[in-house]
């Protein structure tokens, strides 16, 4: 098979090591004579993998006993909705923070669910930008502010996690685990798996014990955070193969260090970067340069059909997922954790090569 | 390794003709250079995939274009928060067949969100027995009527599927796929599918086009059946491996045949069935002969010091997943559609030996 380069917006690539140790075990997992995809949720080993797969989360976002991590399903598309179901007490709002399509999307399901208000948005600047927290407007009755540390289809991303005057709500779903972050302001994170943790099918969601406590108890059993964690997310079947690939992918990102992780993947996006950067305006990155993401790097080229002619020459190198998202259109690089530096690379000189062909 | 009899309630056995395939083809799915893992939602090969299994799911069940097949999240107990809120409109109530645990669970969710009566109930029996449709008194402004085809708990299951005054909605979890059905009078079939279709993580939803017209809007985005079937299960990332998995199971169990699968599956329960019968009293099973599960043999010993040494016994013997749920104690054997014939005799056969033993 030729080797490809997958640059999937997620499900995404997922680490060469961890494909290889899925195979070997498939039929057999720990010895126990089945496979994963047999095994009982109540059996200790999944247990004892429930457990491990927690502390690893834990370790990953530096959090400590403040925090309860969960495993849930639905992806972020079903938080947009969770969140607000569990704490939006009547007279409490939810204050957005609008920097892209999924924050939009967080923002209209918490106002057909409760009370929502736009703290700041940079929709006029067509999301290239992050509205400074200087300038949010948070009501007073703000029940918390909600971001997205990251933003799959502009390309842009917060360099550090800003502060906020209430609870702070982070959508990580397309940076979780890339980079070490100061959890000490956070009430919760939640992140769909399947960008830079695992595969499709389950969400990371951690949540402040305080944050926990306000929360309501009139939201329908199954979509009570309190709940899935009280019960170690073992309320009910959870996806167990699911959680087994994001433990070893985290454990993959403990074996190599966040703080190395988080090098190489400024290291890859400083590769994509330098080349716009020093095409003379051949390719022009949506995001302003101190807005943008390490993990999407969206880019045009001089007209819609160079960026056709690209995509077939990055198809023929082996590349794949380089569409941008359809509502912005263009080129756009997803450099998630697993992606090796060799496609980054590979990527960089493809577009050298091309604008000397075609520039 | 030593061949392992796998009883699990859930998840499951799987064929093993399908872990193989899985392990063979897993770093490269379809030449496609990357793992079914790694692959996009959005990729032509997820939506053929994808449109395959709603085709075989659809055949399985014998249904037509009078219905439409989702994959969700969250599993049953999912839908038991979410049938109520997109169907019981004010005025209306869920009318709830109680013949389990489940059933309950379903039925107590119900009424947290709308209304919710009890049609009938075979507690009484201690769940030994199915209420006779004759005697259901299901309320006139009933929006349905819930039934569970199998009773995982108890060991019960109807023989054939109860026809109903008002659309008929069936918790199919435990049995999907095990039978042919006469699906002509259902409203709705849901079933988490980590017991007789594939492995845990999705959930299949099969809802009648006229049952579907009636539901609300009013209801959170991804937690709306329109939302998910309008899109093909595409609304938002899909649980993709599991999705891959449940295909396979749906593809073993046409190329075995759905005849010759439910052939297979009431020889192995009367294997079983058989010794109990046999056995002068010295194994007992739960359930009221006319009512007794095909998936789930539930029984007891004389005592719970020879259940303990019948579990060590077993155990010794490579059988898992044999104790009885904790709410009712005692053995539960769970024979779904992947447990190989062989199991079912080798259980017949120890069953046979500790008698002669411990008799």
């Amino acid at each position: 098979m030729s080797h490809i380069h997958n640059f999937n917006a997620g499900p995404a690539v997922l680490p060469a090591e961890v494909i290889a140790q899925i195979q070997a075990e498939l039929p057999n997992y720990h010895q126990c004579g089945i496979s994963i995809l047999e095994s009982s949720h109540r059996s200790k080993e999944y247990e004892a993998l429930n457990q491990r797969a927690m502390e690893r989360v834990k370790r990953l976002l530096g959090l400590g006993d403040s925090h309860q991590i969960g495993f849930l399903q639905g992806g972020a598309s079903h938080q947009f909705a969770m969140l607000p179901m569990n704490v939006l007490q009547p007279g409490r709002s939810g204050a957005y923070v609008l920097t892209g399509v999924w924050a939009e999307k967080a923002y209209e399901e918490a106002g057909r669910i409760g009370s929502a208000h736009i703290a700041a948005s940079s929709k006029p600047d067509n999301y290239a930008t992050l509205p400074a927290p200087a300038m949010w407007q948070v009501a007073p009755d703000a029940a918390y502010v909600h971001i997205t540390s990251n933003n799959t289809i502009y390309g842009t991303q917060w360099a550090t996690l800003p502060t906020a005057s209430q609870p702070l709500v982070v959508d990580m779903s397309s940076d979780i685990g890339s980079r070490p972050i100061d959890a000490s302001n956070i009430a919760m994170i939640y992140a769909g798996a399947q960008k830079n943790l695992g595969p499709a099918g389950v969400t990371v969601v951690a949540i402040h014990n305080d944050f926990l406590a306000q929360m309501h108890t009139n939201v329908p059993t199954i979509l009570r955070y309190q709940t899935h964690l009280a019960a170690q997310s073992l309320y009910n079947t959870p996806p167990v193969f699911s959680v087994y690939v994001l433990d070893l992918v985290l454990a993959w990102i403990e074996a190599l260090g966040l703080d190395n992780l988080a090098a190489r993947n400024a290291h890859k996006a400083q590769l994509v970067y330098d080349v716009i950067d020093q095409s003379g305006g051949f390719y022009r990155g949506h995001s302003a340069v101190d807005a943008r993401s390490q993990m999407n790097v969206v880019f045009r080229l001089p007209d819609a059909d160079l960026e056709k002619k690209f995509l077939a020459s990055a198809s023929s190198h082996g590349m794949i997922g380089l569409a941008g998202h359809r509502i912005i259109g263009g080129l756009r690089a997803s450099l998630y954790n697993a992606l090796p530096v060799t496609s980054a690379q590979a990527l960089a000189q493809l577009m050298q090569e091309f604008q000397r062909t075609h520039g």
